[in-house]
């Protein structure tokens, strides 16, 4: 369930003084940001900065390129060491402070706000709660109780907060309050389609042309109920950089009949890497912890030796078995 | 803006009367249903029927296969002749009552629901709201003014009204009500990740190769201004049945940079069916029309006849020089 909507918790009370009490707030998420992360922190240090506290917002590593076009987003510092004078810091969706990737904020106050059950609550003040579906909803409800502005530059960056973390309202951990608090947010300002293109339609080329080779590759296998997809050497490098293949197994698990798919991509000759989904009784994190991965039950990975051939079929015996341990197969719609 | 958040209309109040008034209700959506059509209809149809009407609800074409997937969607009868007995036709998101593909409902009383602002008004009661998101908007409304149990299923129907009209909540008609009604959805029972799932997450597998063949197809001209994709005849045809190239284009219009983008369809031999979308300032229903064609200044199409070189110089010529009369072209972002 949701949690109460918006009702005050009296851990929400002890961040609302720790944030009244002191200036000085070095706002950090965690690496590798998702959206939850950099516009939980943004819109939490833009609404104390316009409060007059004196904040910095800080990335240990860089924006993503959808991340960039939004607005004040240039305000997000990218930086590994804390900057001085700033003797309380804030970490958001960080299970502990190292998971910021960012040195020097252990001997300062540290405010740990999370939205993962996992957290260990590793700060002077700790505010988990895993009954929201983005942090982005904390943080909504913390600036409301200390009647901050909420400009439409930061009500966006809660809206990309909970977009994203929700998988355009689509994952598991959407709520009826995630909605909600979506509305006054639009209410507030946010452009809901502007914000979206932003996000999801400025996908780069070489990931669009990788996404068209991994599909050109799909196989059926199991009466089509394994999509498995490769992406050999060659294809994974032939852009510059690293290649983005965040989404791409997500196509072959959304295929009608699919339970279980697989994408093989070649990180380092004859070195495979896995990324396995599941939307069936197939507990795929157990499949890659036994080849030292791991992961949820229903989105894992592993790392593999060997030629793909080998990688495939010690992969996917496993899918097989517990598949057919499973019962008898759903046959695709006609 | 958002229509006011479910204020009476007089118009509603008309319609109120005339379904408390009468008994014996056909229910028709448009051709080539969609989710909105679809399920505002049947949401309707189940809620008369609890309050203890006689309700047929129906379609002159099929159900998608994702459609079929949700509670009760058997309840809706592909037919294209109205049942006898049914006195009052209730017609959604219908320009006319020929738009529904049904015949044998123009001598019935028409009551006329659509969110579309083309609508004519063309029933003997008219209630058409532009203001609203979706259709779905308008019968949760209804519903709810006439005090009629939404149960889960019901919802469930409303929800993916709302869903699938506005793209998961990313189209340019996503407004707070729409987000409001879906967190009021959610509460009355809709799990919102099922019906996602539903809807999003199994697409048949032919469409899928067929996406993996448009993408291998990819060029990007004019500076990466411009996306191209080519589906030739026999990868259009390799599937049983009809191809379906729904969503395609818009993985071209998606790629970072591009402004404007084509997919060309051999649906015959040297016949091209061509789509078209901007995100810029190129009007691409202007040039589809060119061509006998038509759609939306973001979204057109046109068919041309001849070779796919022919097809492709015809249409991208105007394409090119409305870019560059729009002046200097957006870089892709780093």
């Amino acid at each position: 369930m949701a949690s109460d909507s918006g009702a005050r918790s009296s851990a929400m009370d002890e961040v609302i003084a720790a944030l009244r009490d002191n200036d000085g707030f070095v706002i950090a998420g965690h690496r590798d940001p998702d959206g939850d992360s950099l516009g939980s922190s943004l819109a939490l240090g833009l609404a104390l900065e316009r409060s007059g506290k004196r904040v910095a917002v800080i990335s240990a590593d860089p924006l993503s390129a959808a991340y960039r076009r939004l607005p004040e987003s240039g305000r997000i510092e990218v930086r590994d060491t804390a900057p001085e004078g700033f003797p309380v810091a804030v970490l958001i969706e960080c299970n502990g402070v190292e998971r910021s990737g960012v040195d020097g904020l252990d001997d300062r106050l540290v405010i740990n706000i999370d939205h993962h059950a996992n957290n260990p609550g590793f700060g002077d003040v700790n505010w988990v709660d895993p009954g929201v579906a983005a942090t982005g909803v904390m943080i909504y409800d913390l600036l409301r109780a200390m009647e901050l502005q909420i400009s439409p530059e930061i009500a966006t960056h809660l809206y990309v907060a909970i977009l994203t973390d929700t998988g355009s309202f689509r994952y598991s951990n959407t709520d009826a309050r995630a909605l909600r608090v979506a509305a006054e947010l639009v209410e507030l300002g946010v452009d809901p389609a502007a914000v979206a293109e932003a996000i999801y339609e400025n996908v780069p080329a070489a990931k669009v042309r990788l996404l068209g080779a991994a599909l050109a590759s799909l196989e059926l296998l199991a009466g089509g109920a394994v999509a498995v997809m490769v992406l050999p050497y060659d294809v994974l490098h032939a852009g510059p950089g690293e290649a983005d293949t965040e989404g791409i197994v997500n196509h072959g698990q959304g295929i009608d009949g699919v339970a279980v798919a697989a994408l093989f991509k070649e990180v380092e000759r004859d070195l495979y890497r896995v990324s396995l989904r599941s939307r069936g009784d197939v507990d795929v994190a157990a499949i890659a912890a036994s080849f030292g991965g791991g992961g949820h039950p229903r989105a894992a990975g592993c790392t593999l030796e060997g030629s793909l051939e080998s990688a495939r079929n010690r992969v996917l015996e496993p899918v097989f078995r517990e598949l057919e341990a499973a019962g008898p197969i759903r046959e695709p719609s006609a």
